[in-house]
């Protein structure tokens, strides 16, 4: 680890063209020192130049790191599925596989141009097994990866991680450092027992641990799934805590086009009111974060949030959901529907009984908690996503215990990173008290008047020509499907 | 464990009356040495008085073993009950549990007659989660355990344990040494990931692990299920390992009313030939049987064995069953149909897709392999039972290997105990090929059939008046239900 690790500070540049000179006419200037730092953006291993745009991490381009991984990923999966199926030991938690990837290629391996590299897969049997249980097929999950070239995103966080997103949106890559790596071996036998007991848990669903070695540096990195799909429009992104110390969105972040808020703005936006659910999808989720916090707490790990995205129905989406729900047809599209899809039969029947769906669907765990109805504060129907995030951060917060340590009983209640059980504790408040609340099914419509009354108002939505209206605003006496 | 463990070896003997001396008139005379220790039978911690037939562990009679036990597991599992249901962690596999039981009671404990302990409870939220997956009820598992005294059985194997069974034949109690509480208590992690991916699964079923700790020596015990029903007679029990090498039922054991046999006496039985099942049966076991064994060899275990209990079965009993499959019905009697009522639907819907019916069964665990439609190799029609036991053997072999190693490369088939995935392929290969051979349906005459002639023959039965015949020897195209 520590010839990686040495070049941590460094402010690496890009060696050809040189940043550090300049041409003006014929002559090749070298830049004042100061401007040197303003054309690097760096966080932790990440370096963005500002005039290229470039994108590296330990010195290797952003995309040589995507294509060494689609070609690694692609031959560890499909090696593996050559296997014969079989149960997951407690060993395989910990093995790793390793393959050199040289720049000619071998029987096993293509040429390319990535620089050479090894690849390494952890656990991937156990990995196989959580694919397998999340419904991620082999053929499906190497067709996300390779079919097209990853997508690089901005980066959400403040870690200086990079992140991609495969060309369908299935798949998150994002790249964690060798603490993080080995906290998530460690953390195996235990998520795995999460999901067996906890099938409809929030935690992050994760599907592979690689590292691309290169250049004696290692980039790991972790493919989860996709919380927020790119084609369902977020009117609104939230990172909740439950805590109120520095929880407000930055100006720069409130500047974005699509901001991602924090408690503080949550309480602000929806005048301190609370997002409705229906009862049953209320006492699910708050079921299952509880449970979900049990296992993150037995880990020591704090810090993590509630992401939510909340996507505002137009007409046409109700009424369409509705008729899914009436026809409890299983037909899926690339649209909004794709993930709500699950929800799309009454939600006693999804959420009531859970134990006995579950198993009817083959002990599978659900996809995602996506696309569940809801109503905002103001009567608005919506479809939130949501899921529990960053949960592989508890070894920094080692580091910073100490620091906080008076202040956890001071003011207790004012700061974001205390105790694991305390953070937990009020993480499952601030969702269950402060963030949603159950609605009973009885005073909503009924689904036929709603199905009318979406019909009705997409026919004069379609009269008035706002074809380019995506939201509807209902009134506080909003309605439920 | 040392204070407990520095009596090994010493001969402990009854302090009153003192079986060093015998009465001789008024004269009390001292026994000659070798005399001695034919009064008692000593096998590890078990001692035997030959006159008065009473059985002590550790010092401490079987009896208040006994209840000991009754009082710790009542107590353990009841408090258990009171506090509410949540999912398993890592560290709940390392929680030991500790009460005190003076005899005056307590507050919390009854006042009792079985000297002074105090009760360890090993796991107990895992146990918890694994009876609930066995399907054993708080109400059911404290009512087998607590409501009649246990019953002493006689040492069935060779290790010096003792054994009592509950008064409804439901879960087996049998003492074992620390090193196999300290395995068990390593093994559960892999053991509840192979329950949760392998529900069919052969091995032991634990329900408890618990230690009465009394006069400074600890008395650890482990409950589990009960492969051979008292109340269904076993014409032939087996103990077979795979191996030729001193797997022969010795003089002592062959005049016992219910010998178990061992494998050269499987084969001299049935003149090298195999018993048949229903194809999807026989694939379904082996398959089950593959998968324990992977379990077993990923913890380096060896030396266990697969236990077959056969019970020929009368005319009336498969007319019963047949009726039984016919009407599908659930009643279960507590009788030789108690444990063959999983098996009463038709076999493939049992066998094949076994996912979906397992799931449907709520991701309940099979109670037993128990009372599984079996055709011995002359025909006859038969319920066998079966489960491979003696898996917490691994530490007694670490200390034996060195003494075996040489044999290993010399003659590696012909002895007993072998490296685990040796020990494993031979154990494997054996059942498949040597114990059970599969049979196709379609040879087999339909059911209609079968209850005809069940009737057919019943009546006769009847009619010649030999009420106590027990079994029905058919020809060799003997009939499957």
């Amino acid at each position: 680890m520590a010839d990686e690790e040495q070049f941590d500070g460094l402010d690496e540049l890009p060696s050809s063209p040189s940043p550090d000179t300049i041409k003006v006419g014929s002559t090749t200037m070298s830049l004042p020192t100061k401007l040197k730092g303003k054309k690097i953006k760096k966080k932790g291993h990440r370096r963005e130049n500002n005039i290229t745009g470039e994108v590296t991490f330990k010195k290797s381009s952003s995309e040589a790191i995507a294509g060494a991984l689609q070609l690694g990923i692609a031959h560890s999966v499909g090696k593996l599925s050559e296997r014969p199926d079989r149960d997951v030991l407690m060993q395989d938690f910990e093995v790793v596989e390793l393959i050199d990837f040289p720049t000619k290629g071998t029987t096993l391996t293509p040429p390319h141009e990535f620089g050479e590299f090894t690849f390494q897969s952890y656990a991937p049997l156990a990995m196989r097994y959580f694919r397998d249980i999340f419904d991620i097929s082999v053929e499906g999950y190497i067709h996300s990866i390779i079919h097209e070239p990853l997508t690089a995103i901005g980066n959400p966080g403040a870690s200086g991680s990079l992140f991609w997103i495969t060309h369908d949106d299935e798949f998150i890559i994002k790249t964690v450092d060798n603490k993080e790596a080995e906290f998530l071996m460690n953390l195996l036998p235990g998520y795995f027992m999460n999901v067996q007991q906890n099938p409809r848990t929030l935690l992050p669903k994760f599907y592979g641990l690689y590292c691309v070695k290169k250049e004696r540096k290692h980039i790991r990195v972790v493919v989860m799934n996709n919380l927020l799909p790119r084609d369902v429009e977020m009117h609104y992104k939230f990172d909740l805590k439950g805590s109120r110390y520095k929880r407000k969105a930055n100006s720069k972040e409130q500047q974005k086009k699509s901001p991602t808020w924090k408690d503080l703005d949550f309480e602000r936006i929806f005048d301190s009111k609370r997002i409705s659910l229906v009862k049953e999808s209320y006492n699910a989720m708050i079921e299952t974060i509880k449970r979900d916090c049990l296992v993150l707490n037995s880990f020591s790990i704090m810090d993590y949030s509630f992401l939510i995205g909340v996507h505002k129905c137009s007409v046409g989406e109700i009424a369409s959901m509705e008729s899914m729900s009436l026809s409890a047809s299983n037909s899926r599209g690339n649209s909004v529907f794709k993930r709500s899809a699950l929800y799309s039969s009454p939600m006693e029947q999804v959420f009531t009984g859970s134990q006995v769906n579950l198993q009817l669907s083959q002990h599978k765990v659900d996809q995602n908690w996506g696309g569940i109805p809801a109503l905002l504060p103001d009567g608005t129907q919506v479809l939130i996503y949501c899921g529990i995030i960053d949960i592989l951060q508890c070894y920094k917060l080692l580091k910073r215990t100490e620091h906080f340590f008076k202040s956890l009983y001071t003011n207790g209640e004012e700061i974001s990173v205390v105790r694991p059980g305390f953070y937990a504790e009020r993480f499952q408040d601030f969702l269950k008290n402060k963030v949603f609340i159950p609605q009973s099914k009885s005073s909503l419509p009924n689904p036929s008047q709603i199905l009318e009354q979406g019909l009705e108002e997409e026919l004069e939505d379609k009269l008035s020509k706002e074809a380019a209206k995506s939201n509807v605003d209902h009134n506080k006496n909003g309605t439920y499907f």
